[in-house]
């Protein structure tokens, strides 16, 4: 299996981001050396993924303390990061430890924040080996898995939430195939799940995200993987726009659906799903890529980036803890 | 509300036929002088929707007929007529139709065939108008309605089957808003349903078909109005893939989901879904629209173009004779 560079390199007081807006036509590198071009990148989706957008707002803080280098210079990027995207909740636990040490350090802050961005990115990482094993033990030998969006590499940083149990599942024979929903409107699962499971030579079948019933019906899905943007204290789920579909289905045909995600996704201060807020994004995400659309005028566009699942529909949470139940409590 | 331009025309001996592939982006007409570029619009899609494909295929018969002349050499024709598509039942019921004026015709066959290709549009196009009575007789004052892929002028050459109820309802304000799935690989309620609702002034949004369980937990969907494309004698209703995800998230959700279909699509010579083909098409429908998938290796793609939503699933049935039971007879 090929070792995938990471998304994100700091190297020598600057921040590289793989542009994954790109991707796999063309492998586009952005150089961050200010906090703002961090937050762009998070807002443009140039940087995604739930665990990932809180290892890159880590890393946004620290170059902020390295331009800035005051603590309210600093605080106020932290304000600036905050308000990138709003559903995901590593962001929002990322940005807690930054500012716990801008504040509890004096002095030495350009240091000192790196040393915690740095400290998010490998423990983040060790997160999904971790679970990424958890998640594999709920496995027989060569089951034929669903999964959704992309929770590989490009999401994590690491192997994986729920493409990291794919992987370690095929390395145990557990997994034989993988069907990947392309995941519109912006097709992270054709464009990144696939490039990510090609790259590492597991056999893979691309469809529509409207085949999944059809699918299911022949029998071929043993199990449902997906991944988690906030995890409310009763098991809630907030995951890309569709999850809650794949939910409902996977029901239905009684497969076992599991959300993967490490402890730094659940937020045990909100009781349940009700208490989250829904990003709706631009209707260009949804229109720019069907000829003639554009200038057609006299529709409305509805786009929400997240739908929630009911903890209910969610067969188990694997975390690096475990396979746990809800409800959770706080995690750090 | 502005009339439609029908998107089949005969005009002095040639078949004038609205490239769909193209809209909305750019309006091209194919002129077609030959059966073969009848039967080539019907296979790269040109002409698509369950009747129109009927329809067109009749006018196919006819440029034989005038092109030929010969029973032999026209039979030939409905011979390769028949193998351009093989779900949707409209296109055999009208072949059948028209292999029989030309087996009981003696002479004037370029004649007789016209007649019959026109009695055949001009009779889907009514059923049309008598289904969406029908159909908008289910609905109550200010529905709110989900349809899928295009079931309208361009798909049946009248106002539309399921298309044509919300129409008809919309006129009789009891539809006031609708709600339009994307329809991957082709998006043709993107590109073709939306176009059609806009020209007629009904306001809609469109949502990818991912989001359908999100918008029906919302309680903002009241009905369900799809078409069909082959529909056994049990009920059990070939249509767009995707169309038995709607049903089976509109019966969790207690949504009424109506099938909308000339009785043209009833195929009662087979007993349940498990005798229908399901096409399946070419992975680059699916892949062509997303950069950089085209150079990528080492993965499969799962095309069918159609799904069985079962009976069970289904709240009714509208055909031009009301509101209809399985089993179903012969229709005519």
């Amino acid at each position: 299996m090929k070792k995938q560079r990471p998304p994100l390199e700091w190297e020598k007081g600057e921040l590289w981001i793989l542009d994954q807006r790109k991707l796999p036509a063309r492998e586009v590198w952005i150089r961050a050396r200010s906090v703002e071009t961090v937050a762009k990148a998070i807002e443009s989706l140039a940087v995604r993924g739930a665990p990932l957008i809180g290892i890159a707002a880590a890393y946004g803080v620290a170059l902020a303390a390295k331009e800035k280098g005051a603590a309210e210079s600093i605080l106020n990027a932290i304000e600036r990061l905050r308000h990138t995207r709003r559903t995901g909740y590593n962001l929002f636990h990322a940005l807690d430890c930054m500012r716990e040490v801008v504040q509890r350090r004096r002095g030495k802050l350009a240091e000192h924040t790196l040393v915690e961005a740095r400290r998010i990115h490998a423990t983040e990482s060790a997160r999904c080996q971790t679970m990424s094993h958890h998640g594999a033990g709920l496995m027989e030998e060569g089951e034929q898995v669903l999964t959704y969006c992309n929770t590989g590499t490009l999401a994590t940083g690491g192997i994986g939430t729920a493409l990291g149990v794919i992987r370690t599942g095929f390395l145990e024979k557990k997994v034989s195939h993988v069907f990947v929903c392309e995941t519109r409107p912006l097709t992270q699962g054709a464009r990144l799940t696939l490039w990510e499971l090609v790259q590492s030579g597991i056999p893979c079948t691309l469809i529509c995200d409207n085949m999944v019933a059809a699918l299911m019906a022949t029998g071929e899905v043993q199990r449902v993987f997906v991944g988690a943007d906030r995890i409310a204290r009763n098991g809630d789920t907030a995951n890309k726009i569709g999850t809650y579909m794949l939910a409902l289905l996977a029901a239905y045909y009684e497969i076992p659906f599991h959300i993967v995600a490490p402890s730094t996704t659940i937020d045990a201060s909100i009781k349940d799903g009700s208490e989250m807020e829904i990003e709706e994004r631009d209707s260009k995400e949804l229109t720019r890529s069907i000829p003639g659309l554009a200038k057609l005028q006299g529709y409305d566009v509805w786009n929400p980036a997240f739908d929630i699942t009911p903890a209910g529909l969610i067969h188990s949470f694997v975390t690096e803890y475990g396979i746990e139940e809800p409800p959770f409590l706080e995690s750090d």
